[in-house]
């Protein structure tokens, strides 16, 4: 990948103000891979005291969806169509670490997947699988 | 539904610090149907502008869960085994309005649907369409 | 819907050789909503003499694709890009019924939905929903 | 696994009369993963003459099932709660193989996987993956 397509998914992630509020970051961005970390902050969490399965989603479908962008045109984006989690475990610990991938790129559809994992001491834990469809649309 | 039921809902709604987060509200409580509003706020947006779709998916699938959380013991509580989303449409206006239900009651499992509407300047418009599964656990 | 729009929908399930297998049938074609049926027949079962899950998802899907294609124009053919399936009870009776939907029709992508009945003696009872997308493709 | 194991794998599946009408045949079994594989017969086919996505679901869905099942009690069976397929490309060739996998065991759930190929003149093209849920249940 090049520093311009490096830079446009920088760019797309940092406008998204969801990002922010869940404290997510963009930590490695490979051709058809990205990985997104968050850590299990006070105001995400559900009524156990764990990650709420909206953060889960959240870096889940970023991972996914941002690993669908880098393997696309500069003057695209991309936008969810769908996408199905399974969760396996408790968010129990201190980060989400996001590993999106794709599947089989596509001009009208990209099939992505993405393994979400809890760090709890060092110790990572695969709490959740997702897989969906990315739509590629026009970069506003 | 009884009070200690309603009180159930609204205690567990309460605790999850990520509804706070998102600025979501329980709206509507009956049985085997549960309602959540959420404004969307400055932080809670994508690259567009438009309301994220973890925003989206974490009112839907918590309004899907509450829904199958009236159909259940007191004694007990509901984590999403599983759930998937279509996006329809951006998630455009000023608040989303997710109405879970319950299609299919059980012990062991509980299967649900959401429907999330956007409300632009009082048109409501169907943005997302969630169908998942619930698991009753023993409340902590 | 015209004639035109009704003898390709007969057209395209005629040539699903699989229909035949299963012994479907169209039994009613609307705008947006398309119903098959098909009995449970002694080769289309699973271990423990049920329907098989293979026979609901085929009449499901069938339904929901063919409920897309009553909204595109006569030159398209529609293809599944994904779709999910929750079975609520076992497949018991003498004959399944598929209710396809479409919910949101469009040029590149329609979302459309599926109930399953299983008739057992007159009495019907929905053994599954599914949730879905379809992608209009040129007609061969 | 013992034979005892193995011989339930296959009391199961030749109890399946869909498998036998799809000419589908268990391929390899090991704990925790089970691969499928079926001709694309006359009868199997879509209305483009590829193989039907309700032959592309039965393999993997099953495969992925009986994937759970090599990690149960003998006294247990298997029955799909939900499982949602992405379908990648035209099921074209001579035959499909299913490989199902276990991501996560347990005693209530099973979170598995299925990834469908088509081999045409020898070629494997990955055409299908499956993401969904297997619940235990006492074997009949």
């Amino acid at each position: 990948m090049d520093q311009d397509a490096r830079d446009r998914i920088a760019e797309s992630f940092a406008a998204q103000t969801m990002m922010a509020t869940l404290g997510a970051e963009l930590a490695e961005v490979a051709e058809g891979a990205v990985t997104i970390t968050a850590p299990i902050l006070p105001g995400t969490r559900q009524q156990q005291g764990f990650g709420h399965a909206g953060l889960t989603f959240s870096i889940g479908d970023s991972s996914a969806g941002y690993a669908a962008l880098t393997m696309l045109p500069l003057d695209q984006e991309v936008v969810t169509a769908e996408i199905k989690i399974n969760l396996l475990a408790p968010a129990r610990g201190e980060v989400l670490k996001a590993k999106g991938r794709v599947v089989k790129p596509g001009r009208r559809l990209c099939v992505v997947t993405s393994e979400v994992f809890a760090v709890d001491q060092g110790v990572e834990t695969l709490i959740a699988i997702l897989q969906g469809t990315m739509v590629p649309v026009p970069r506003s």
